[in-house]
């Protein structure tokens, strides 16, 4: 047997099925008429982000990273939330203009835009975060060709990095960003160029869970802006201290104590170095504000067993939760929260492995675990499925497509 | 400095350029009009096949696994070449039909298959290889609905795995096939039921280098059958011997010495027990067959220097390439062959690394490889780019969208 992570907040028994919100999810399928299916959750986005709103600094902003989640109606009900959107692409500008987001909310960081990205960020007023030399040069040719201001603002590639983040985005040779040393310079000549400087964008790692590593990250971050801006001298505008905040996925995982972030942050914003005076702040937050919102539904299509183990066979797999399965990034594969959402309140009875319908030994979504005895046509929930669920997963994989996706 | 994965055979400079077949595909990228690009050779799929075709006993039927390529043409292109198509959904049952395959010829495997999928299978007369004796009910059940015969062979999940193995698909406790033990009660059942039972389809492992290790999977899948074949007091009119042919992607690798493969397979179907003097064996292979006739190009976008590391930004990345990125179900990464293709011919002299357009730091495609130095506009190429790829990978990640795929 082997554990599985915890069961996020908010998905309780009703009539012993898995819901959300007072929604039973084995109706929600019903209705929907297909599995498998993704579903999210207003209720517990617009809560997720108001705990969160209330743990930080009022003059902080937050913006969503949409990466994580790029589905439009999802994306919709972000935008009555946040102060701000992160996009990665050209791609994701059309999806963030599509669900009526203010291009003037926007920022647009990537080491690799392309010049026909840049046309249409800067056609439409978004911030550039500007990733290298090279690319701030090719942005004011095109501002200058368009006739267009150019808000842009530098990425900076700090020389340390966010302790125990599942990913590293500094501390050493990136292609994210700009090396410290160089980033002065390049102020004076966007400034210089007539651009319109928004200051700086410095994200030090992802997912990661423990407060004091986070509390440490955005200090040296605070303070790494305020000597890049002594050096510059220029102030900037705004900086962006980037995100990393996690969620429990995996067996032993403690969600972040938010209120300890949030109330280092106030002190470290209550007295920032004179560069800073003016700045507004911002966190950037993708996988923290949506994750734990999804949850993702596939039906039992076979139960086998081979040499004593038990198989669950469903209609999903790894092409619509490629993470869960383990097989993105991950070194040791370990079980995310699942239960068997036709059985919510059901004793956890057998040792069963969930696998997906693909013909290969990688398409395993839940392996050992400990759950109700399930059977053909029962419904397995595999939670944490809020963020880089399908989008960062292969649904065209042997003929497969995408899954439907709901938001309630 | 790290090291690359051999370039596969077929490729060579023409006036200093990267060209497959006399065709440079500097000039395929410039015609075709963007980039990145997935370009598949006729010409080295043909020569792949018929080197194969030339080392196997003549009796014996190739089959391609159409889940390495899907893409259209390169189907149609297979279907002149090969004896059968393997599937692994209704998603390429559908593609498989669409490039003008026979039904007659294709086989269907899978641990997952819905009503629907039977159905549509069921409905033009594809072989099943069944996974599950509740898969055999429920297609019993839906052939006499249909009233339309049952082509059924047993999915086997032997009791060794293929040694060496990039992926073991036997030997032990696996989603996929019939334990041996219980598969001759399921030919009696299918025989007394009235389906046309086709025989066995066991398959012990994928992406396997060492020709003794083929041999001996082949010599005791054989076995096997004979065995099998004897308790249920049945021959098998077919026996599919699985595949497992790999293909160099990583530095050290050596290619398959099918020669030795071949030679030993004859030997043994010479021999055969009596159980299977009449029976029809075939192989299946979808990597073997397609992996190194692809090549995927993508052009820099950007070049940048941090903490004295070169990278080149690319507008290609993981979502095209998940596997060269060595995020899909890799332990240790290791870098698949690389060149820049817009200079072929010119010394390597650089350390650069490759990377992805998208803001991940998963994203990477080839590390720290020693190459001509490369600028802004030149063309990468990623070979081994034929088989999962395109298809095996997140292409909505982050806003990108699908690669181009041509077949020249």
């Amino acid at each position: 047997m082997k554990p599985t992570g915890p069961i996020p907040q908010g998905y309780d028994a009703l009539d012993g099925v898995l819901a959300v919100g007072g929604v039973k999810l084995t109706e929600v399928a019903e209705q929907t008429g297909e599995t498998p299916l993704f579903v999210y959750s207003r209720a517990l986005l617009t809560r997720k982000f108001n705990d969160l709103r209330a743990a930080m600094p009022a003059k902080l902003a937050i913006h969503y990273a949409m990466k994580a989640n790029p589905f439009g109606p999802l994306l919709e009900h972000m935008n009555g939330l946040v102060d701000g959107f992160d996009i990665a692409s050209g791609g994701e500008l059309e999806l963030a203009l599509a669900a009526g987001v203010d291009p003037a909310r926007i920022s647009f960081a990537g080491p690799g835009k392309r010049d026909r990205e840049l046309e249409a960020a800067i056609a439409v007023g978004v911030t550039l975060n500007c990733e290298s030399e090279g690319e701030a040069e090719r942005a004011l040719a095109i501002a200058q060709r368009l006739g267009k201001p150019l808000k842009i603002a530098i990425r900076v590639n700090p020389g340390f990095d966010l302790k125990g983040s599942g990913m590293k985005m500094g501390g050493g040779a990136k292609q994210f960003g700009i090396d410290e040393e160089r980033v002065p310079a390049l102020v004076r000549r966007l400034i210089a160029a007539g651009a319109d400087w928004r200051g700086f964008h410095i994200y030090a790692g992802s997912q990661a869970l423990k407060a004091e590593a986070l509390i440490e990250t955005q200090s040296r971050t605070i303070a790494l802006a305020a000597r890049l801006a002594d050096e510059a001298g220029a102030s900037p505008p705004h900086v962006n201290l980037g995100g990393g905040y996690g969620i429990p996925y995996f067996p032993g995982d403690v969600a972040v104590d938010v209120d300890a972030v949030g109330a280092a942050l106030r002190a470290e914003l209550a007295s920032v170095p004179d560069a800073l005076a003016d700045t507004r702040f911002a966190i950037e937050l993708g996988r923290y504000l949506v994750g734990e919102s999804g949850v993702y539904l596939t039906r039992i299509v076979d139960r086998k067993e081979s040499h004593g183990e038990v198989f669950l066979i469903t209609d999903g797999g790894l092409h619509h939760q490629l993470a869960a399965s383990g097989n993105f990034g991950t070194v040791i594969r370990r079980n995310y929260p699942v239960a068997i959402a036709s059985r919510f309140a059901a004793p956890a009875d057998e040792v069963q492995s969930v696998v997906g319908c693909l013909c290969t030994p990688l398409d395993r979504l839940s392996d050992s675990a400990m759950l109700p005895r399930a059977e053909v046509g029962d419904l397995v929930a595999i939670f944490c499925a809020g963020a880089y669920g399908a989008s960062a997963s292969p649904a065209r994989f042997l003929g497969q497509g995408p899954a439907r996706e709901i938001l309630l």
